[in-house]
């Protein structure tokens, strides 16, 4: 191809948006431009690497036995409506009325179509494991689209879901498909971190998310400095250093020695650091106490060992005392997988006034009646420790867990953070911030049940099929490629998802040049080798700029006084490299074949 | 690609809305399934041949010099709005509004996306001509959508765009344009009609329209008998039969011998039927006249010499009286582009008797005032006619063009009907239905003039670029390639969009015969051919009934009794013969990619 045939508008200036480098080289390179908020388009040159990204995941996805299919873009309410998600998902979900009234969805994910197809086929557990997958548009209504398509709100998806007969088969094609994922994006010649994951407002258990290193990640992740324990925060576990997990008969034993718990006077001292300047103690002897609202709460809280277990029914609304250790986080996500809420959020002042009968700043879990208390698994080592007197300016020291007061349920529930120890081997975690490429799921049986999906077994007796859902960003995928691979010339493309392999250089387009590089362009393009070849009227070094600025992984500058020598040679460079090297005309076509077919091969 | 790895889920029954072949045959050979109202998922068979229409497509884009690009689906409103197409488009187009308020149209096709992309690139004529194409997701809001992906609401397009400095230049990249949309559809083994089209809403002129003939075709063809006049019937013209082109002069001559108009009483008669019987003449007699009411009239109408030429200022309603010999009906579509206006139609009730100071049925264009006449040229040779007296039950007889009546303006206004003659060589037209795969477009200067597009020319003056544009329904044209090839069995692709090239039925999938369809199959794959191995566990009754239903182009059976012989065999069969043929297995995959690598180049 041609550059004067084609279309990239290659830009010396920097878009005023752009902040990371990926967005500024993708509009700089003329892999993009812009059509509206969170909206763009794909021109040429773009266009090549994303299908070459999606041709990648294809081939990774078709070689597991996924079967490609084509759900539409816009989809029935309807299907919403069914699985619940019509109301839970959240106005990230554009939702359409048309003409005639009809609700509609613009997908932002496929669980519901895909869900609904399988079912209306789905007859004997002789059609099971089923594995379906798109590479499609998705919508989602970002309020701050930003990033380029790092967060845009039309992007394209690879969206896989699978049908299984139990637990074993979802189980190996989970395996497959983590497999496939880890190829795809070493295909991509992309470092991605797989992290264990929360599988949040998708539900089920069992999921892997895949992560690149970004400073503009939406995750942080907590990686191990010894073995390679990664997690995302919001899951995150860490060996309890000096807080051992007691159970209620060891830490009453422990309190043995504890003076009983008195009052103290704490005059305008509300939170942990006016407490630990006032009592000029540090924040682990506190046992901070929080008080959350929970939505939609599945768990049986009738535990009759617990003193706190209130024989209630939970309407959609329920509140919860959680206590933790005064220099920790409570991580709402763990809070909410507990509880099985479909959320959790502090309770409002009013809330906490009411059911504490105290201003804010002085819950505790002694002597609190009416919510059930939840206590972080640090809280049962604290033999001897402050908090809330449920009054104002009132506190109790020498509080022990386990002989004042106890808990309906003691889990982990801390936020990890950097400097916290690996749950696996005790090395010291470090945070990232991480982008998700991609992520696995075991969806159990959420969507099956709630959309009806059966099928007969070998005795004739009707199932629900087990589900895993699976997807990975194809733009953000590309756009990753480019954070990891550039340089401030512009961008080192990885031949696999390179727009094209060779670009070739003439110095001036015309007499010998040319024709030498219409020959050679001609060998390379008859053996399957893609040549952008700049044909333009313009000076060596702005062509130079350019091809650096796109990152063709190999540039073949040809020129009069290298064509001129005894033996005629051409200058290759490969765009990771400082040097070029003279090859022999003549051989330029089979040294360049080889090389490109010897990358294209390892990757 | 065995049977039992895939999902392929094939039907006896027909679905009960499927009322065309190519829904009914896209159901039962588990190509296609419903999501919703005119919302199809393609199954794996399904997208394999939709992939095959895109690629053909892609090809010939590819190959005149189109660029892809791929724009986003959803589009901001205000792009629509700078056109002005976000208030003409009508209800079809499916307005969003999303969360904070902005609007957004789900593309129907994208003259707005692709213009506003080229006006911020464009600089300088060097750049021109640039077409660039899109195949992507489209969305129609129909009322009443039906025949499957034949008239669906999501659909897959073509679209391309180009941008021209000149007409030449347009003219050129239309006529190749037109000489790949007869490849794309030869290749998909498609018989079209391109006949000239009205270019409708689309504005602009100079239009051609690649049609399918189908019985539920949205358009009516005429086509000659004799030479290769064809067109749609919105635009059609004919030969004048009987009735010359007169001018006034002529006209006034021809009626000399006619006795002056009188009035004659006809109670109770008011259509052309019942006066003819009333009268016991042909209704051939008459000068039907109709009163029109027409929307932003843009067409200049102060021609001195017409009688009726009111002075007036045209607002954005305006009434037209049009004349037409009374066996004839009006074009409304060659109405609308006579008077440059947005949309034409009959004047309500309450209109035509304020403006005629008559009942219904007796308007005329004698003694007519307030409103201009427009004549079909068949009236210019009436010199002794009937028509309405503007007033109850009275018309007036021996009334003679250019002496009792003139009219503002005399054009072809009659639609054309099978029996017309063509207006090329005086043939015999007939009619047909057609479907509308392809439509090219001159769009002139429509959008570049709306939403600002301009460039400098070779002496640094700025210029609207002209535009065309070009469209192929994909999905519509993969469901032609059905209706035109199927038997009552099933489907009979041809070899270009066939989801396989081959399908291997064994009798008994096991022992030898399995050993022999595995090998045949490998080596087959091994050359690049597509295969679909029947490896299920059911008669061969049911294997060659869904084979023939899914219509892959060659089937080849393979049997213990043929295997067994001395010179074991195979036997082959082409979908669309009735006979198959014994081959030596050995021979078997040499005489099959021969077969299959000819069938595949002659597409």
């Amino acid at each position: 191809m041609k550059v004067s045939q084609t279309f990239i508008p290659t830009l010396r200036e920097v878009p005023a948006d752009a902040v990371i480098v990926s967005h500024r080289l993708m509009f700089r390179a003329g892999l993009l431009r812009r059509l509206g908020n969170g909206l763009f388009a794909y021109l040429p040159l773009g266009l090549r690497s994303l299908r070459k990204v999606e041709q990648i995941i294809r081939e990774e996805m078709n070689a597991i036995g996924s079967l490609e299919i084509k759900p539409s873009v816009i989809v029935p309410g309807e299907l919403w409506k069914e699985s619940g998600r019509w109301d839970s998902m959240g106005e990230a979900l554009l939702r359409i009325k048309n003409r005639l009234g009809a609700d509609f969805v613009v997908s932002p994910t496929a669980e519901e179509p895909f869900t609904a197809l399988v079912r209306d086929e789905l007859f004997s557990y002789r059609q099971l494991p089923l594995s379906l997958y798109q590479i499609n548009t998705k919508y989602r209504d970002e309020i701050r689209p930003r990033y380029g398509v790092m967060r845009g709100r039309e992007f394209m998806m690879k969206d896989a879901y699978s049908f299984h007969t139990n637990d074993e088969s979802l189980d190996d094609h989970y395996k497959d498909m983590g497999k496939a994922y880890r190829k795809i994006f070493k295909r991509c010649g992309l470092s991605v971190i797989p992290v264990k994951a929360d599988s949040g407002a998708m539900g089920g258990s069992g999921s892997e998310e895949f992560m690149v290193e970004s400073d503009i990640g939406d995750n942080t992740l907590l990686l191990c400095k010894i073995c390679d324990y990664s997690a995302n925060v919001e899951k995150a576990e860490c060996k309890v250093d000096f807080s051992p997990r007691l159970s209620i008969d060891v830490a009453k034993a422990v309190a043995s020695s504890t003076p009983p718990f008195e009052k103290i006077i704490t005059p305008e001292v509300k939170t942990i650091e006016e407490l630990c300047a006032f009592l000029k103690t540090g924040a682990k002897t506190f046992i901070k106490t929080l008080i959350y609202k929970a939505v939609n709460v599945e768990l049986e809280l009738t535990d009759p060992a617990a003193p706190n277990a209130a024989p209630k029914t939970f309407d959609s609304v329920a509140f919860f005392a959680v206590c933790i250790r005064g220099d920790l986080d409570v991580n709402e996500v763990k809070l909410a997988a507990l509880l099985k809420a479909a959320d959790v959020s502090l309770a409002s002042e009013a809330d906490v006034e009411r059911l504490t009968k105290a201003p804010l700043g002085f819950a505790g879990p002694v002597g609190l009646s009416g919510i059930p208390v939840i206590a972080d698994f640090t809280v049962t080592s604290i033999s001897d420790g402050v908090t809330g007197a449920l009054a104002k300016d009132l506190h109790y020291k020498h509080v022990a867990y386990g002989r004042d007061f106890q808990a309906l349920i003691t889990a982990d529930l801390r936020t990890v953070k950097a400097g916290d120890l690996c749950p696996l081997c005790g090395g010291e975690l470090y945070e990232k911030k991480g982008n998700e490429l991609g992520h696995i799921f075991k969806l159990g049986y959420k969507y099956s049940k709630s959309m009806n999906v059966t099928y007969l077994d070998e005795n004739g007796k009707s199932h629900l099929p087990t589900m895993g859902c699976y997807g990975i960003g194809v733009d953000r995928t590309l756009a990753s490629v480019i954070e990891e691979h550039n340089d401030e010339d512009g961008i080192i493309w990885p031949i696999s998802v390179a727009p094209y392999h060779v670009i070739m250089v003439p110095i001036k387009y015309e007499g010998a040049v040319k024709e030498a590089a219409d020959k050679l362009a001609a060998e390379l393009e008859q053996k399957g080798i893609e040549v952008l070849l700049d044909d333009r009227d313009e000076r060596p070094g702005v062509k130079f700029k350019d091809a650096d600025l796109i990152g063709i992984p190999y540039r073949v500058v040809i020129g009069d006084k290298n064509l001129a020598g005894e033996t005629p040679k051409v200058e290759v460079k490969h765009r990771a490299e400082k040097e070029s090297s003279l090859v022999e005309q003549k051989n330029a076509a089979v040294v360049l074949i080889e090389r490109i077919r010897k990358d294209l091969s390892l990757s």
